[in-house]
Parts: structure tokens; C-alpha cells; sequence
């Protein structure tokens, strides 16, 4: 590979990176643009110039469900990487045209919707393989685009015996630690999940997992039970009172006790999981309010169960994703949290619903400059290596 | 793309590509070792280094069939992916062992598994889209061979109003022209092919398209009523008639007489297809044999009927692939082509088992040089194009 990608001369100048995240919640393509560049103490700066998040087709969801949760036909996923990829296309194009992007981009990365992420093992031709997909079809992109489009970035990781998530925390380390105090940064999408850089720390000895939900759990309930795709400021929740015995049942599960690298996904918090939880519901009368107050205590105290067992006392908590915004998550989190600073992503100038976009694009800017992304101590992989690959144009 | 791939590097010195590819039958790995350059007279050269046909796994074609033709959980296509990319591995390496290929490889240019191949709209998300798709974990392989491969190398031409195929014909544009009389390059696999190039033609005026079945049929019917893979020379063949009633049917098909740019696929050629057949072979009491002579003869007539209707008289067939070892498929071709010098490959130096894994590795050779290989007379496509990506290794 050294002498295939032009490295040095992509590290040469500024690079403009769009980098298009769709994650659990299958309701909108993230969008941001960033010019990425060495700095001249050879670290990486970046400069953000727009974005945002452009809703999906009204049966986006209900289709990648299909896919992930039905028996389909395979010409059924062949379809849906070619249209996704044409609702990325639209939503670049409108993005490019909000942020008034009029110089030419440079490359763009798209992380691909998750349909299946497996670090555990499957058996198939007799060998034994974790296994991860992100459905997208990167040449297409690129060739209608005229753009190189970076794409596919956790099978690299999978294969090396890592969980191929989480890949976040490369961001984080670069851009988010402080060298005057440990940080936490906490990400609340459809999965939640925390890196913890200790000042002075090394990217070899952070600590990064996936505390478990996000919103996943809340937004279902939402759904089922008040026809909202989410609980818009926690309004529902604080509306209603934690069942105990909920609560309880919730948190039975060994993963949170788990010592990291760990990682889940919505394979874990299935349709299976969710009915089980509506039978205890409706078994025990408890009220769509009371449901929905009591998923948003668990995403809250799984997340403090992972800061109390995994990280040192008094970091700064830094909040970014979709979850922030729920007033009743970060009220519990507080509560839960007495001796952390929990501080909204916001305040140290960085936009909380494009970081996991942002950083994708930091991640194809690394490969092409011919640097890893992976950080085995997050992903628990046996080696750093460059992520994804990259279509012609 | 411009300065990212340095082609000019990259075609400065031979490169070694590894050509990998896994067609239509579903039985073996074709593993093809060469070494590409630019001659003095800016053509291109190649020197083939060995190359072999390896078995894959006893389940691989029960399980790709599965995928293909039922509905099936989606972790089984995430873990086929990864699954069969491990098959591939082991393959190269046997291959790398048994051809004493000692040098760096410079490049793997796999093809991946055609699940689906549909240069036909379907419709999803109010778009009306061709889709296609070779399933291999291009990510997978490079990690741990740590050698860049080069994948997905359809879907560009799809994108671009395409059939995605065939993609041959620029291998056979550069190698196998003839400066001195028209040439046909005919590929007998699961699906037949032929190249069309009049002598002094420029790659933009030959003609090329698939003219129909190759072994499939031929190869299904062998399976369900002798218990073999194929029928090795022809000879179950040859001790078969020609029930014409049957070839009426056969032929009874717009497709054959359809004018090219075309293509097909093994989703015509489907189950529901076969077992019309398997129906009208035991309503008319046709003998297995019969049945097989019978398919033979239409695989050699449709080839025929291709060459007849769309080039011109009198030009050199040159045929590869492994239908050219099933005499009978030969013979009639001879017969229906009194006109046409048929030889086989292996009369201008080429191993005939080899072709389609050389022509993808010449073109992944291509694309990281910075030229296209979709030619728009073959494909129909609006644009040529660099053809797939490059996963980071």
C-alpha cells in the first residue's frame, strides 16, 4: 500500500472531508463538512463548516427493519444499498448547498447503515468468524459524485479480533482531551457509549465501550405508545414515575458489569427484547408513562454503572448525540453522577448531533493519510490498522 | 481522485496482481498469478505466472443457493461475506505455494460472489434503480494479507446506465485482437460471452454481450439426474438426441434475438426456470440424456444465433472458459458455424481456465493506473469509468 495512496501528498495541504453518518435510529443522514489538516506541532486540527441532519425516506426505517429483523430476499438488500446510497447522494448535494460548500471535496466518508455488527462468533465452511455490515454502495457514490468516497470501516477491526466499535474514541483522544483534567466522552445515540481519557493519557491506554441503550429502548416505547418517533425534551418521562421492579429486570444483565473492550448494538435490543419488556408492562399495569420514565432512568443508570466501575473519580463529562437533548437523561445522570462535571458538548464549541459524522470524516482522513484509527484498547483488536477502503471515481 | 492514487508510481514498474474470481457454478476459486506493465509502445503487457481452479467448501454452493434463492436473515449474507473471504485467503495462498510466487503480491483483484445482478429498475424509497451485487469482505482480506485488494468492480457501470457487464472485453480488446482478421472472443462459463472485435476496430466500436447460457442448465440437469457436477466431455452428450420440441422452447425467447448491449445472469436461469423444464422433460418422456444432449445443442445454438445475427461473417472464435472442454457444446458450434475458424484459447498461449481471473486482475491493474475498463459499446453505460475500490491494507 505505500506506494498506492498518495499519503504525503494528502497531508500536504488542508483536505475538505464530508463525512455522512445514519445510525440506529434510522430517521436521518447526518451531514458535515470539516477541512482537516496537520497543525504545526504535527497534531490535527480541523475546522468545521456546516452541517446537519436531513430525515430519511418516510419507509427508510420500516425497510432497513425489514432487513434487519425479517427473512428477505437477498435482491431486497441489493436494492436498498443502491437507494440508501441515492438518499446519501441527495442529502450531500442539500447539505452542500446549505453550507454554501463551493470548493470541491476532497473525499467523502460514509460509515454505511449498520444491518448486522457480530464480534461474536458464527460458524459457517467450518470456521468460526465474528462478522459486521454496513450496507452501502460506495461506487455508486463515488462515481455519480465524481468524489472518492472512504466507506466500510469496522470489518478491518473485526478481523483482527477487535469489536469493531467503538471507533469514536481516535476523535475523542485528538480533539477532546485535556491536558488538565480526566475526560469522559459520553455519546447518547440509539446505543450509548463513553470514552475515558485520563489527563496525560496515551491513545493506548484510554478506555472506551458501549455502556449499553441509548434511546433505542426509549424511542420504541415512544412509538408503540404515542405514535412519536422520541420523548422530545425527556417531557414524557418526567411526566411519569420509575417502576422498580422494571428497573430491576432492565438492569439483570451481565454485559453491564462486563469489564470493556465490550460493544452491543441494536442485535441486542431487538424486537425480541422490547416485546418481552411491553409483556412485563402489561402483565404488571404499569403506565405508558411510567414505561417510558423508567427506560429513560436505565439508559441513565447504565451509563453512571460504566462510569462508576470503569473510570476514576471527577472527570468532566462531555455529552454529545441525540440523547442530550433529553432533559430527563441528563437530570438522572446528574443525580446518578454527583462528583462528575457534566457539561453538553456545546460548551467547548463542537456541534453534538454532527461528532459521530465528524469523526467518521476524521477517520477516512487518517486512512488516506495512511494512519490507523482503530484503538485496540477500545476495540480490544490485536493491532492498529488503517479502516476502510476507498471507490474510484 | 487525481493526486490520491498514484498511478503514475504505480505504472512505472511490472506489478504483481493476484486475479481472484468465483462465477456463475459455484464449485471453485480460479486463482491467477501475472505480472502487468506498459510496453515501449504504450500497450500493455502481461506475463501469466501460474493459476489454478480450488475447490471451495462442499456447502459453498448449497449456501450461496440458499442466498440467492429463499429469504434468509441477513447475518447469514453479513457472515457469508466474511465466510467466503476467508475461503479466498486460503486459496491464494495454496495458489501463492503451488506457483512459487515468492515476490510481493502488488495488488488482489477480487470479484466477489454475484448474489444478485439485476441491470433492470426495481423500485425502493420512490427510485427507480439497477442494483447488483458481488458479496466478499474486500476489508477482511486486506487486513490480514496486509496486500491491497481491489473489489466492486460492477456497480460504477451500473450506475452509469450499464448492464455492468461484460467487463471482459477490455482484456480481450488488448490481448487478443487481431491486427489481421475479426476476432470473437467466446467464453464459455455459467453464462456464455462473446467480444466481438473487427479488425482495426477501436475499443469503442466491438461489439459484446452475453449470448445466453453457458454449463448452467447443462451443469443443473447433470446434478438432479446423474449425481455429477457436469458432464465431463460431453459425453453423456453425445449419447443423447435432440428432442426438438424441447429446443422450441429453449429458443422460444426474446433475449436471443434482443440487439446488445445485454446481459444475464443465473436469476434468469433460476429454479422456477429449471423446473419448467424438469416439467416438460417428464410430460414428454424425454430420457435423461436426451435431456442433456438437448441442453448442450441450445447452449451452442444461442451462441450461434449471437454470432450470426451480430458480427460478420468469416471471424477467428476464440473460446475459453470450461464449456470449451464439452466436445459436444464444440462440435455443434462447428457445426452451426461452418463458416467461422473455431480454435481454442490455448492455440494462442493462454490457459482458457484462467481468462476471467487474469482480465480482472489486468483490470484492477487499470483502475489503480487511472484508466477506465467498463467499455459503453459492451456495457451500454453513458460514460466509461475506473472500475471498484481499494480497501486499505
Amino acid at each position: 500500500m505505500a506506494d498506492l495512496i498518495n499519503s504525503k501528498i494528502w497531508l500536504s495541504r488542508p483536505k475538505l472531508v464530508c463525512g455522512v453518518m445514519t445510525g440506529t435510529s434510522l430517521d436521518s443522514i447526518d451531514i458535515a463538512f470539516a477541512k482537516f489538516d496537520v497543525g504545526k506541532k504535527g497534531d490535527h486540527e480541523f475546522k468545521f463548516l456546516g452541517g446537519n441532519e436531513y430525515k430519511l425516506h418516510p419507509k427508510y426505517a420500516k425497510t432497513a427493519l425489514k432487513l434487519i429483523n425479517k427473512n428477505t430476499p437477498i435482491s431486497d438488500f441489493s436494492l436498498f444499498q443502491v437507494a440508501y446510497t441515492h438518499l446519501i447522494k441527495g442529502a450531500i448535494e442539500k447539505a452542500a448547498k446549505e453550507f454554501e460548500i463551493k470548493e470541491d471535496i476532497d473525499a467523502i466518508s460514509v460509515h454505511g447503515q449498520t444491518l448486522w455488527h457480530q464480534p461474536d462468533k458464527d460458524e459457517m465452511f467450518d470456521l468460526q468468524l465474528p462478522h459486521t455490515l454496513q450496507a452501502v454502495s460506495a461506487s455508486t457514490l463515488s462515481t455519480l459524485l465524481e468524489i472518492p468516497v472512504v466507506f466500510d470501516f469496522r470489518a478491518a477491526d473485526i478481523a483482527l479480533g477487535g469489536n469493531g466499535a467503538p471507533l469514536i474514541p481516535i476523535f475523542d483522544y485528538n480533539f477532546l482531551k485535556d491536558e488538565k483534567e480526566d475526560v469522559i466522552c459520553l455519546n447518547i445515540g440509539g446505543i450509548s457509549n463513553i470514552t475515558y481519557i485520563p489527563k496525560n493519557s496515551s491513545d493506548e491506554n484510554l478506555v472506551a465501550f458501549d455502556t449499553g441503550v441509548g434511546n433505542i429502548l426509549i424511542d420504541s416505547a415512544m412509538l408503540k405508545y404515542y405514535r412519536k418517533k422520541y420523548d422530545k425534551d425527556g417531557k414524557i418521562a418526567k411526566s411519569g414515575k420509575l417502576d422498580k421492579a422494571l428497573l430491576e429486570l432492565l438492569l439483570d444483565d451481565e454485559y453491564y458489569k462486563q469489564a470493556p473492550p465490550k460493544s452491543t448494538g441494536r442485535e441486542k435490543y431487538s424486537d425480541t427484547y422490547f416485546k418481552k419488556l411491553v409483556d412485563f408492562k402489561e402483565n404488571n399495569d404499569i403506565s405508558d408513562e411510567d414505561f417510558i420514565a423508567t427506560l429513560t432512568r436505565f439508559t441513565a443508570k447504565t451509563i453512571a454503572i460504566a462510569i462508576n466501575m470503569f473510570t476514576k473519580n471527577n472527570a468532566k463529562i462531555i455529552v454529545s448525540g441525540g440523547g442530550r437533548k433529553n432533559k430527563e437523561i441528563i437530570f438522572a445522570l446528574k443525580k446518578e453522577l454527583p462528583q462528575n462535571n457534566v457539561v453538553m458538548i456545546e460548551s467547548i464549541g463542537l456541534n453534538g448531533d454532527m461528532k459521530e459524522a465528524l469523526a467518521f470524516a476524521y477517520i477516512a482522513w487518517r486512512s488516506i493519510g495512511g494512519m490507523y484509527s482503530n484503538l485496540p484498547a477500545a476495540t480490544g483488536a490485536f493491532r492498529k490498522t488503517r479502516l476502510g477502503a476507498v471507490s474510484f471515481n
